[in-house]
């Protein structure tokens, strides 16, 4: 019996319509589904496509516990693996969703590392947030020959300083606790009134929030500030 | 008369089934249906959705000499914008297609920073070439607080170096008459082996070709290099 094929689809960044037709016709044909979610909330990759499952398929949810670190996650990826492995081994095709694109900070690399020489594995991109988030705030993020950074904000200030000034636009990630050092810097900088903030973007409940305004202790982890391009060429 | 809406959407890297179903929406509804292309050759734009175009809309394709530098194409925007106005005033929809991202490098946005205080204008993002290319390669980008930059090819060497250095992933776009330049800067890093080289990614003819392989007199527009994160968490 032929093996089945691994499947890692972007379902983009939160707006539903934002799918590729490619992840639809995957996602809809594969009779197993698998997705990430924390142990105490509905699955945000799940929740993006579920107006397209047509319902009769195998689901499989897994869980890490919130707001762990990539590092200790590792070992229960070997785990989570293991089921994925046996659907595929059985002969059944597998699609993994993935927020914003799989092979970008993405959830599914540790899924691909872990069984792409085993199994046919096929990624299909998606709409990452930083394009996602500068066509819902409506700003040209780069031209021509700009140098375009993303920064995870967890970054040391040193870095993200150095950074900044190496970049002409720049997309700042993973803001959650770590908003206020990057608003900082951005203010010592003298690029806060460039910088945009926005929240959930694409997502029903989008927030567009003046940077300043912003509070620091209500920041979730689907946010991020773009640094647009200064330029106009 | 209500005005029309000016729509910019991104139509990915090549893969006609990597356009969103958004982008499709729009693309199917609108009335006219706006795409560049060289003087002397088709639009690629308008190839990727030829197979998707209901065949009763008005296209205008606008013309911008091969090659052609952006600060010396401004005043032909000026005119392009001039039709495309028209329609919109008369109140009809226009759509305006974008290869990859209309925000990001895209050339949408020459035609956005003319029209949008004018006219209502919604931009759908598309797949960028960083992500179709590294999903062609199969090769994870970056992991969790990976810096990844994306630097223009026609960048001095020293700045090449000195963002090469500071990043732990990188898209190098732009290739074309700087290949050479460029892999010799790689090959001085001792970031050879890690560069990936493709061209036309997800296109019907897309091509993967080892680095040192590359004729650097065949390099076309549509290449990267991608040199991935070492990262593996």
């Amino acid at each position: 019996m032929p093996k089945g094929r691994l499947y890692g689809i972007g379902v983009g960044p939160g707006d539903p319509e934002l799918l590729t037709l490619k992840a639809l016709r995957l996602l809809q044909s594969c009779p197993v589904v698998v997705y990430q979610s924390a142990e105490d909330k509905p699955s945000v990759a799940r929740g993006i496509v579920a107006g397209y499952l047509p319902g009769n398929q195998i689901e499989f949810p897994y869980h890490l516990p919130r707001a762990i670190d990539a590092v200790a996650a590792q070992p229960i990826y070997d785990k989570i693996v293991t089921p994925i492995a046996e659907h595929l081994a059985a002969g059944r095709d597998v699609v993994v969703l993935c927020e914003g694109d799989p092979l970008f900070y993405g959830s599914f690399m540790y899924v691909f590392t872990r069984l792409s020489d085993e199994f046919e594995t096929e990624v299909v991109p998606g709409i990452s947030s930083p394009m996602g988030c500068a066509s819902a705030l409506g700003v040209p993020i780069s031209y021509r020959n700009d140098i375009f950074s993303v920064l995870p904000a967890p970054l040391p200030v040193e870095v993200l300083e150095a950074q900044l000034l190496n970049a002409d636009a720049v997309a700042i990630i993973k803001l959650r606790r770590h908003f206020a050092k990057v608003r900082d810097v951005l203010q010592k900088l003298g690029m806060s009134s460039r910088a945009q903030y926005i929240e959930r973007g694409t997502m029903e409940n989008q927030k567009i929030i003046p940077l300043h305004e912003v509070d620091p202790a209500q920041v979730p982890y689907f946010s991020m500030i773009l640094v647009p391009s200064k330029s106009r060429l």
